[in-house]
């Protein structure tokens, strides 16, 4: 088992992690401890848990419907009003096990809950484990405005165990590998496509790449809490990834965010070819070996206007203008290239590029 | 004009503090802000603020209806999708300008918004000023349940202004009264009925009672922020004034906060001429002063177990036992002796103890 920090916030990862919850009750610093389970998914990730954490058996657990759609203050009340009633005090520890949904929230619930109380998170998705419980970040959605209300406020401790991927879905376990292969195009200048496929064949490899996600992550939030500069770079996949998750919103077709953000990969890949001399070889080959994981995202002419509608509205522009993450090669980006509508345009129509 | 600081908040007190809110929109680091104003008191309260702070006349306004009753999480949604449509980002500060409840409900709308936005408080009742806007306390009611959800943050700045005073309904200024008055009793050795009586006749010394509360106030919030031991001294009078305040709230004939802890200071000067040794001279006197200014809260014999009750389930009892300030001379406080429910008991039966 390996552990990175986060701001003072210890991350452990590796096969057992989730077995350093099972002490909790033991130790003196928090009277007990509360489990909030995602209910979605609580027969999956439920039982391998408590089997792992005996002395938790007797625990009190919480359910929350984590699906985006619930990601409300709304939906936390009825928590908040539960925990009234069972009288948990400012000593009590709230363990938040399931997806980034879960954890955005419950992290959220409890640090307003008497004016914050001590929690953890045992991510249970790869895009959790990845993403979601690094940097502090929780919240909820207002309406349709993503995770417009929340705090800043770092969990006591993050448990990262690989023994909930074995259950997760093929289409869940891809849409996490995707913001773990972002952060390889991004962050490794030793990277190249064939040392992060591995990743897909073996899990040694994929543990590995799952852990520089994480430090990497943790490293550049700590450094750049504010989001003014490094910070940028993970939005990497995400400007026109963002846009194909909002068309397949609206379709009614929602698809993980990962896959989106793969689709978003290929199309910044072919921006940064145009604009930041990316070498051709290496956007040919990523883009064949993202297509052969993600397939291609399908969508017709008549769809690019709202993409484009999508890209124009996004909170990270300034002054109107589009600041889409470029890549010159594995491990160097820019971030302060604002790319011109007419070529954004010009890259969903030659999307999927062959 | 003076100023305190409260843990690196500045609190401007005295003629002209809220001219300060006019300096903002020059300001380099805040792009532009709003203002936050109880709905309740608008024609009160904003037309003497405007006047002062010509600068601000053009600014957004929104505003809240900031009963208790309405002091809940649902009330907040509104006004945060209306910051969001009218797109407010981290750059906009928020000038809360109301009572307590204005001021801890506007508090914690900023310290969610976006993850955290700047506010400063312009308190405009005494009790406001004397007490709600220093701490750093912030939040909302959940149902019947007090100011259980929030943050701990503190605004950026508080503009403590007399000119709100001369509109300020004699109810509303005893109520802040009675919490200045409390602050001499726990915290100025000094302090004598005659010297604290002059604040009633003059508004220089109540302007230096103020100023005294305040400072004491960011003092031991400073030193003791987690309530662990000096902190609890602020609840004198708490105990039975939560009781009164509860059973006339119950009634349907709620009375101000501060009224009722002046009603519950009575009680707990007794208790401490019980219990501590407290003069009783002094007690005699306090007596007599309060409830000339205060009258005395009517109840009967009857209401006595539900009095008992409101004590027995206060959230700040210990494994069940109930602490009651208790004084032994003025500035001299014990917050460390259960007091027996009969005695409790007794006390309620004594009042008002003539």
């Amino acid at each position: 088992m390996e552990c990175v920090l986060d701001q003072g916030c210890p991350i452990h990862i590796g096969e057992n992690a989730v077995q350093l919850a099972d002490e909790i009750p033991l130790r003196q610093s928090c009277r007990n401890c509360v489990i909030l389970c995602e209910s979605n998914a609580a027969n999956l990730i439920l039982p391998p848990f408590l089997d792992r954490c005996p002395n938790l058996r007797k625990q009190p657990v919480y359910y929350l419907d984590s699906s985006e759609s619930r990601k409300q203050m709304e939906s936390l009340l009825p928590l908040w009003d539960a925990w009234v009633r069972d009288g948990m005090d400012r000593q009590t520890l709230v363990i938040n096990i399931g997806g980034g949904v879960l954890c955005d929230m419950g992290g959220f619930a409890a640090s307003v809950f008497k004016r914050g109380i001590p929690f953890i998170h045992v991510p249970t998705t790869l895009l959790a484990m990845a993403d979601a419980s690094v940097g502090g970040k929780n919240g909820v959605n207002l309406h349709e405005t993503k995770n417009i209300l929340g705090t800043f406020r770092r969990p006591e401790a993050v448990l990262v165990d690989p023994v909930f991927l074995q259950t997760l879905p093929r289409q869940e376990l891809l849409s996490g590998m995707a913001e773990i292969i972002k952060m390889q195009f991004i962050a490794n200048a030793e990277a190249s496509i064939e040392s992060i496929e591995e990743a897909f064949r073996s899990k040694e490899r994929l543990s590995e790449l799952l852990h520089f996600a994480i430090a990497r992550k943790a490293e550049i939030t700590g450094t750049d809490f504010e989001e003014a500069n490094l910070r940028k770079t993970l939005n990497f996949g995400h400007t026109f990834g963002h846009a194909f998750e909002a068309l397949a919103l609206k379709r009614g077709e929602p698809i993980p965010h990962g896959i989106a953000v793969a689709h978003g990969m290929v199309c910044e890949l072919y921006l940064s070819w145009l604009m930041t001399g990316l070498d051709r070889e290496l956007f040919e080959q990523g883009l064949d070996w993202l297509q052969k994981h993600y397939g291609i995202f399908a969508f017709s002419p008549e769809d690019i206007p709202d993409l484009m509608g999508y890209m124009k509205n996004d909170k990270k522009n300034i002054e109107g203008k589009i600041y889409p993450i470029l890549l010159s090669a594995f491990g160097k980006c820019r971030f302060d290239q604002a790319v011109p509508e007419s070529l954004l345009e010009k890259t969903l129509a030659a999307y999927p590029f062959f």
